[in-house]
């Protein structure tokens, strides 16, 4: 999320979420903290979304009830967001609109016009906004692809037209900026899939993601070619084939998408299975067919596997586990590592090259990316001669303030993102994660007991729980023992204790210390006295 | 770990350990389960290692007190197992024996005979097991290496040799045999690093793998070619430059390695500081230099840090938030994606043919890695026409007998890993893995009544506390509403609750359905009644 500020003017362009991190443990996900256009509410003009991916159009449930302004967004996108604000019932109140390229409108003093661009997913756009003091170029997620699946290459032309003599700013995807080179296009993807679909000698079952319109596209156009019907498994998948092809995003000769059962009659060399779970999902179809506990499709000796996907960063280990576990089940498993099977969506180092000479910004920002990319995108521009000072890596937050003049990063706002867990919104400090992580190293280990308000005296034998810490074999003579243990400690204490607090603390202490000694192993211990 | 057997004898190649991974939360290390060398003891004669690294090693200490047997290593293993044993007070009893390459020795009805190796550990090397069928050869981890570091390049000659006129088996390294064509050499990696020394205009971070001794040494030579200086952070490394030193694997020219206050007083154009953290270690020097609170060092505009290394899966996200704070703190970083500042030590595909072709063996196994790096590997031997029924891709367990006519799995014997946990040994699918994932996600919350025996009067208000659930202010409202809602709870049942776990089975479960429908989250509900 970026907002863009000129006067009494607020746009902001996308509103996505982040995906919950390790270190978060229990989190949904996160969203964008919106204080500063919470505080700044009438000034906001509408927010501009550039293509339908989660981590663009994510968060708009959240943010559309802090501020009800309108939405522009491509068609396809308009799409998913409609799908998204009906399911939790906000479709309502929402105004949603729908740009076409090159379909200039105004917002306050800003005036708007989008751009195609590529990516891995249909109608991706970059946006043209025109200030009183130049226009910014704001690329969206792209690649340069001259030969993309659905035809729509982006039109460089156009980009150099809106730039005009240079733009003011150039805000340009860095996610891919450490790579040399160029990104291969999709072109060579849907040769690749060709020929393991021509080659394959039984069924062949391939894995996308959901939102990879093209790549289905492919793999229909390749069914087609090599006499196989397609189907589909997976409710995501399902559902966006579906609204793919309703928009005309996806198209398909008659009788070519069949349903399971159908799919079930016809030979195995004719048969092709689209699934979700290129991430390695757990209740994925694909991680489901890994593991032998699919309903309806169960790995068979000659049937071929394609990962049409890469990782995305964290999700390494899980993907590389449903691989080896196709691999057990008997599947020739074919993956990016070992076949050009897929390409992403995002430039490298020539494409943003490319693009930097296009537009010949006064100021550069990168954006997309952790600082590592920015870094390297940054680098580039400096390579090509832009000079140190207009040049700007930023953190989220830094309020960058541009003059014709001079760039000057201001002011730092309140920005980050908040966590939602369940109805619960939390920063990224908070205790509770810190707490949880403890819980998962150590488990945990509860000890009660009441005592008499008036003699000290403990009225039961302490009673200990534990939960993520022993196996119920080994936890019943070491919890006689703790019991005694704490029965002791108590019983010395007696009435010397003053408050509850303080024999609280004594005992976790002691009780850590003695299970520590027992099991080499330091549980959070809760203590939990109370007096009659 | 590996096990030969022939008739009353039976040889062990390595006894690494296993990182400990996500889903099992908690856990130190995995070991190999040695149930089957423990029943058979007595036939035994010795473990082999193959090399120094802690998937190779580091069970030795749990293994030898096990199984008293003889160990024969590399001198620099052997070095790194004497140091291991000793902190654990297990060197006396160790029989631990140094071996030369081809120094041949015999073992039962087995003769042994080493050969070198490459790797990223000096002293790697490969086994050649001499039965009374015909000959093994165990490549240990490996890749060719023509120009190494140390200088010592693999002799393929030696193999050629020991194989005779084709092996029984071949054991080879499959850890990357998904990759096409040749591992760069260790000497692209001097090139760069030289490089990068010759241009930084400041001080100089390296941070790499502690047991990389020749990677210490190429920095060390490019630090005395730019008249620089080393000085060494992180306990770990420390050690091993003084281990390595003292034992002649790294030389330096008199004062080239500095102690920190050397280093400290000189220019920063002549200071090399190499570190620990290359896996971004939360505890290791390096992320401590990234997170700005490492004792010594902080990061200064014009510092040049090189990641001389790559991440291990499961680091990636470590790795890439170390980078990104490093940038952050200012610091030009350098690691493998934009530079090759880095090769691993395993042979890719070429190599791997290389190895098939000269060992030229009746049967192969494909060892270390993934089933998907095993199947790759499998691959490869099949294209170079092996035939399918002499390619074993085997999991932990399976016993694979073999005669001068044919292969078979006849057998699988317990194997696989167990889970250290402070004193306690677990298997993969305890149920404590499955309760802290739990807590981990949703935190605990924990419900205590004390309740009057004769009758079954609640005693006291119900005592709510919680961990990784909530935090402090959004608690104290909750828990009070929470208490009454047990206390209400067990007034009803009254006298009608016949047993404790019955009346903790329903407070848990109206608890844990009050606090969801409060909050949206499913926290594990301990309770805890107790009657008096």
């Amino acid at each position: 999320m970026m907002a863009l500020e000129y006067d009494d003017d607020i746009i902001v362009i996308d509103a996505g979420l982040l995906f919950p991190e390790e270190d978060m443990p229990g989190v949904d996900l996160g969203i964008p903290d919106i204080t500063y256009l919470v505080q700044n509410r009438e000034k906001v003009r509408a927010i501009l979304i550039t293509h339908g991916h989660e981590d663009h159009i994510g968060a708009l449930p959240f943010v559309l009830p802090e501020l009800d302004v309108p939405v522009y967004a491509s068609r396809l996108a308009h799409g998913l967001i409609t799908v998204k604000l009906r399911e939790r019932r906000l479709i309502r109140d929402a105004r949603l609109n729908v740009v076409e390229p090159h379909s200039p409108f105004r917002l306050g003093r800003f005036h708007i016009e989008f751009f195609r661009v590529c990516h891995s997913i249909p109608d991706a756009m970059g946006i043209a906004i025109t200030t009183p003091i130049g226009t910014v170029i704001h690329t969206g997620d792209f690649k340069i692809d001259h030969t993309p699946a659905d035809g729509h290459s982006m039109d460089l032309a156009a980009i150099a037209r809106l730039a005009g003599d240079g733009a003011l700013l150039l805000c340009s995807d860095s996610t891919y900026a450490e790579v040399k080179g160029y990104t291969a296009s999709e072109q060579v993807v849907g040769e690749a899939l060709d020929r393991v679909i021509s080659e394959a000698p039984g069924r062949v079952m391939i894995a996308t993601f959901a939102s990879l319109i093209s790549r289905m596209q492919q793999v229909i156009d390749a069914a087609v070619r090599h006499n196989r019907k397609v189907t589909v498994v997976g409710r995501s998948m399902s559902n966006n084939v579906k609204m793919a092809t309703n928009m005309g995003y996806l198209s398909a000769p008659p009788d070519t998408i069949v349903t399971m059962n159908e799919a079930r009659r016809l030979p195995h060399d004719q048969v092709i299975i689209m699934a979700t779970g290129s991430q390695g999902e757990p209740t994925s179809a694909l991680v489901r067919i890994a593991n032998g506990v699919h309903r309806d499709v169960e790995v068979e000796q000659g049937d071929t596997v394609v990962i049409s996907a890469s990782p995305i960063p964290g999700n390494e280990k899980t993907v590389a586990k449903t691989i080896d576990n196709l691999f057990r089940q008997g599947a020739n498993v074919i993956y990016s590592r070992v076949a050009t099977v897929h390409v992403h969506g995002h430039a490298s180092q020539e494409e943003l090259k490319t693009m930097l000479g296009l537009v010949n910004p006064r100021y550069f920002v990168p954006i997309h990316g952790e600082r590592r990319h920015l870094v390297a995108h940054a680098n580039l521009a400096r390579s090509m001669g832009m000079p140190e000072e207009d040049i700007f890596v930023l953190e989220d937050g830094d309020v960058l303030a541009l003059t014709p003049e001079e760039g000057v990063v201001v002011d730092k706002v309140a920005a980050g993102h908040v966590f939602v867990d369940g109805k619960t919104f939390w920063d990224m400090d908070s205790t509770v994660f810190a707490e949880r992580r403890r819980l998962a190293r150590e488990g945990i280990v509860v000890v009660a007991a009441t005592l008499s308000t008036s003699t000290c005296e403990v009225l039961t034998d302490p009673e200990i729980v534990s939960y993520g810490f022993v196996e119920l074999d080994e936890s019943l003579e070491l919890f006689e023992k703790t019991s005694k243990k704490v029965l002791t400690l108590l019983e010395e204490m007696g009435a010397s204790v003053l408050t509850l607090d303080k024999a609280r603390a004594r005992v976790r202490d002691s009780i850590s210390k003695f299970l520590h000694s027992e099991t080499g192993r330091r549980p959070t211990v809760l203590t939990v006295i109370e007096y009659i």
